[in-house]
């Protein structure tokens, strides 16, 4: 059985996609039980109209939800004990739930997670990893937004805990990773991204194969199962790809319903456009995860729908199902074992 | 008359590509005279098949190749004064070209171009400057790969010269600028993008129009005309929508090739495709152009074939027609004549 804790009022449309994106997730995971965290009478009313779902569920009334446009200081003030958000996160912190899914705006979620999970030993910032499709299946790109900027150290962290990533979600033994930079040559790039590529090679770790540079073009090629940046980069890269991917999109609309040939040949090819659709589906692959915490905690995209919403249920049951957070644990301890000088008598 | 001087040995197909892009672009625009730098044995033969081409050029002969795996010293080391990379970069210095075009590597372009050209007053660095496709039309992103991280004061200076671009290419008076950022609210991202708001909005500029932070999906949308940003997120940005670009463009193919309605389809839309295609061919949009120097130098990328290469002398073509270097020079005398402080006897 596994347990997962969803903030329900998270989100821009809260109850009203959390419940039902709940209850489909439910359908494709029976074993999955749910503690619900919300305001009674905004979500019981929906929860009634589920009755699987309510039967796996408790559910616990907050007085307070985090609005979306939040800045997480004010956030964590207002919300923290009280709010369906930290509720939420912190039953994964009393061993009540094995993972928290929120909608909810990123910055709070974070904050919050950080205050109350606290960061793994060894482990100066938490990432955001989000999974992105590629010609050959999928890859793990982290961070994709939670802090700003990295050093070498960060970098080779992040390396770390998405290789461990990569073995929960893709199950392969030793993931390649790849930094992302501007060049494929050892010449260019940031000196922390060269520093950290330098540590990477040097770590030889048996938990991931450090494959060098990738470029921006990589990430849709899928050349590598774990793509490393800082948060900065990390999200302009994604954004630029899905807007990339929602204005072809468009443009094929407006082509194939210009003509009545290219009506009529649409609606042959249907299927084929339907495949096509699916593979893109944005939400197919919703839930970026938070990694370095001492817990679990996915969060969907704000203004998803319920399909998207039970993607990142998904995710989360994934990563609990094949022991995240013990992979990073462990691959941490193995790294930071071999680093540190050996202490006692035999070192002197 | 516009006169281009062009690197002929430049790109993966030096001037099989270059020749014949050359041509092309002659027959859109007869009033240019090209001044053509390469290595005679290999450039004469080609271009004896193309008479018209051969008629506008003046050729001369250069005994050295940049090659587009060479370090950026290297190259200069090697190629300063005697290449055609060179040589094609200092007959804009001269005044014999208006605009030089290389599809050569641009590390070494952009190394070249800055030794020879030098930077203008009060540019410190230059930026390479895309046009890139959008749903409502094109916009100006920079800097797409010139240098890496830019403080504040860069930040400002790529928006006027990027105004400049846009006011050149789109013939709009006050092109509107966005900071590329994380978030839209006030509170996010690096402090070097936000000191650069600051500034963007106190200078309250004549040239641009400051929109206020925009995020990677605002890219494709076209949110604003202009794109600012440093040059390790702008390439990495670039290089993401490129690559998911040819991603969708893989799986639409495969898709509509799966089954036979979907061929018959397919058949039936193929206008609708082949309009598509046309709109996303990255041919069109090739032409990279350096900014903040004494003369315009254009990239062409390395392994387009001949149409990308004449779209690359069409943006150097526009560029000049419209007088990019001195609206340029013209803005950034007028901030600076703005910022600096009265002097003489009225600012006792």
């Amino acid at each position: 059985m596994i347990k997962i804790s969803l903030d329900v009022m998270g989100g821009d449309f809260g109850p009203d996609v959390v419940i039902p994106g709940a209850a489909k997730a439910l359908d494709r995971h029976p074993d999955v039980n749910f503690i619900l965290f919300g305001i009674e009478s905004q979500c019981l009313p929906i929860l009634a109209k589920y009755p699987k779902l309510k039967e796996k569920s408790v559910f616990h009334h907050c007085e307070v939800a985090v609005a979306m446009d939040e800045k997480p200081s004010q956030a964590l003030r207002r919300g923290r004990y009280h709010s369906s958000m930290w509720r939420a996160i912190e039953a994964v912190k009393t061993g009540e739930a094995d993972v928290a899914v929120s909608a909810g705006n990123t910055g709070a979620l974070m904050a919050m997670a950080k205050f109350c999970l606290r960061t793994m030993a060894n482990i100066e910032r938490p990432a955001i990893a989000g999974i992105w499709p590629t010609l050959k299946g999928e890859s793990v790109v982290l961070d994709i937004g939670a802090t700003i900027g990295a050093d070498s150290q960060q970098l080779l962290d992040f390396a770390l805990m998405g290789g461990a990533m990569a073995r929960a979600l893709f199950e392969i033994e030793r993931p390649t990773v790849g930094l992302l930079n501007v060049g494929v040559e050892e010449v260019k790039g940031l000196e922390e991204v060269k520093e950290a590529a330098r540590m990477l090679r040097e770590a030889n770790l048996g938990t991931i194969e450090y494959y060098g540079f990738v470029e921006g073009d990589d990430l849709g090629k899928g050349t590598v199962d774990v793509v490393v940046t800082e948060g900065f980069t990390g999200n302009i890269a994604l954004k630029a790809a899905e807007g990339t991917a929602r204005q072809i999109a468009e443009l094929l609309r407006n082509a194939m319903s210009r003509t009545l040939l290219s009506r009529i040949g649409y609606l042959l090819a249907r299927s084929a456009f339907d495949r096509l659709r699916e593979k893109l589906d944005p939400r197919k692959v919703n839930g970026g995860v938070f990694l370095g915490l001492n817990g679990i905690v996915i969060k969907s995209h704000g203004g998803t729908d319920a399909e998207g919403f039970a993607a990142a249920v998904d995710v989360g049951y994934d990563m609990v199902r094949n022991g995240l957070t013990e992979k990073i644990q462990n691959d941490l301890k193995k790294y930071h074992a071999r680093r540190l000088p050996p202490v006692g008598p035999e070192a002197a």
